[in-house]
């Protein structure tokens, strides 16, 4: 057993990386470079690029997870508050970053969802985790009225976090919040009617 | 002059390489096995890979304009129904390429937008013009009252078409139509609303 190298530690510091400059344009040595490990102790974590790769949207995910469920099940707050500021916390963030990086699932989706059918079953995984988690908060919105029952609540879900990534794609290339400022107004409009 | 080589066919075919593997999942090599064309006769058109492709988002950009502006000034149809027509056509497009490539311009902001400032802004430069296109309909119907104005018509088509490239980039992944055809109809009922 390793211990002189965490996997969690590479997974972070590599994940910063890819999430910033893409899966194809970061080699190997860039993330040995960037995770201070020789290449015989990466491999001993990961068979390849690609399986690092898998890894790491899994690791994201989680870690994602975490944080979307801390705000979603605050009882403090009514659901569709809880949603709202979600989305507010996932929008400045990306602000304070300058629009560098966006979402590490959502860049890997554009970039290798299809070339790598392992990537995109991986992306589409973790995608589908989150969006199951929303659509309970929306559900429970629903069930308080402040929701409109229209569509189902996990087609609101799938609908909202959708949008917003075409927000956060679009603001790559804009560099201002007003498209994905608009996308969340919009899409918010459309849950409560 | 060179003659034995057109820019117009190079932009087409390395344009179409670059859609579906990526910018920098394509090398200079792979382009000019791809145009069938020596270094050196390349390298008379553009200056480097990056500026191939700022003058590639360029001609894809008046290409898919030219595809926008038939369908959504056709008189036959009323302004709601182009727009509809304009967004399913682009959706069966993309499904019977097998959710392989996308939008050369979505897939752009998303790797390069940040990374590259001349490439995020050639990709912002473009959409913009179709959002411009698309909001000139759009305005159309809300004239004609079958588009709501409870926002303006850039606002609609700039959510609109942000929206559905994130159901672009989404599908990539889930390999089924499922997502983008969800936000083609609920951001069709937010524009009649």
């Amino acid at each position: 057993m390793n211990q002189k190298y965490k996997k969690e530690d590479i997974l972070e510091a590599g994940g910063a990386l890819i999430r910033k400059q893409g899966y194809h344009n970061t080699g190997i040595n860039d993330l040995l470079k960037t995770c201070n490990i020789p290449k015989g102790s990466f491999y001993n974590f990961f068979k390849s690029k690609e399986d690092f790769a898998v890894k790491l949207i899994e690791f994201y995910g989680i870690k994602m997870l975490s944080f979307i469920e801390n705000i979603l099940q605050d009882q403090t707050l009514s659901p569709l508050q809880r949603i709202k500021k979600f989305y507010t916390q996932l929008i400045d963030f990306n602000a304070q970053e300058g629009w560098t990086s966006g979402c590490l699932v959502n860049n890997m989706m554009s970039e290798v969802g299809s070339l790598s059918p392992k990537l995109g079953e991986a992306s589409d995984k973790v995608f589908w985790i989150w969006v199951e988690t929303i659509a309970k908060c929306i559900k429970e919105g629903q069930n308080l009225g402040e929701i409109g029952t229209k569509y189902s609540s996990i087609e609101l879900a799938e609908y909202l976090h959708t949008s917003i990534y075409g927000g956060l794609t679009r603001v790559k290339a804009s560099k201002n919040a007003a498209p994905l400022k608009l996308i969340y107004k919009i899409s918010m409009h459309t849950l409560s009617a």
